[in-house]
């Protein structure tokens, strides 16, 4: 039993992490780890949350996510694709598709994410991919690299 | 994309089914599929509701579940522990461990449960496992079967 802290979107005994300790690319993201793999489960369920006006980093990876906003509101990048998600709609995220959240719509962007717990790591644009995303407009003007 | 349908709790071209289809003991339960397996994640997401003064079936079996309440709340029963469980809050249910939950509190009880796509099936109490189940007066007054 993981409760839910008084003032909501913490979880008792749960840390509040950074999003990555990488150096990424990242503004405002908080991440906690709400069940990591267990039993016959080979998958972590976190919840991130994007703070308004925050993004996350723009990257692709051989691994999939599942993902459920529960907080606020965004848009969201895949592939060439960008979509406005609210409470409780779900995004997947296919295999090497770049992807990028963004709390643009004057709120936070909270949202569970289902992830296989051994996974490759997240593969970041150069230039040159950059410069290939930005072909498509929308797409140039979307991207927080 | 799957994006929850106006009024809440439904999503866009995911079919409201059953909660089970065989007969056994439940009331008032709906089941959604909003993930059934791929890529890299082995595991299916559900969003089951309950409705008020309704519960799932008393069941057990080898396959772990998560679970988060997206609305509602009520109690749920684990092992020989029942706890009340409300929004965000998180329920693991280990393998072979008794389990059922009820919308015991003048409302609905809507979850999400992510579960192995390839799984055993759920066993339920005989009554030889009621009665010991029963000897512990909580349990016994809580349980529907």
């Amino acid at each position: 039993m993981v409760r839910q802290s008084a003032g909501g979107f913490r979880w008792e005994g749960v840390d509040l992490l950074p999003y990555k300790e990488d150096g990424t690319i990242f503004k405002s993201v908080t991440r906690q780890t709400l069940f990591d793999g267990g039993h016959d489960l080979p998958v972590q369920f976190r919840y991130f949350e994007v703070g308004q006006d925050g993004h996350s980093t723009l990257e692709r990876h051989e691994h999939a996510h599942v993902v459920m906003v529960i907080r606020g509101g965004g848009h969201v990048l895949v592939g060439e694709e960008i979509t406005e998600i609210g409470l409780h709609d779900i995004v997947q995220i296919p295999p090497m598709t770049w992807h990028q959240f963004r709390a643009n719509r004057g709120e936070e962007l909270g949202f569970l994410c289902i992830v296989a717990k051994e996974r490759d790591r997240p593969q970041r644009p150069g230039p040159a991919e950059v410069e290939t995303l930005s072909e498509n407009a929308a797409v140039g003007a979307f991207i927080r690299v």
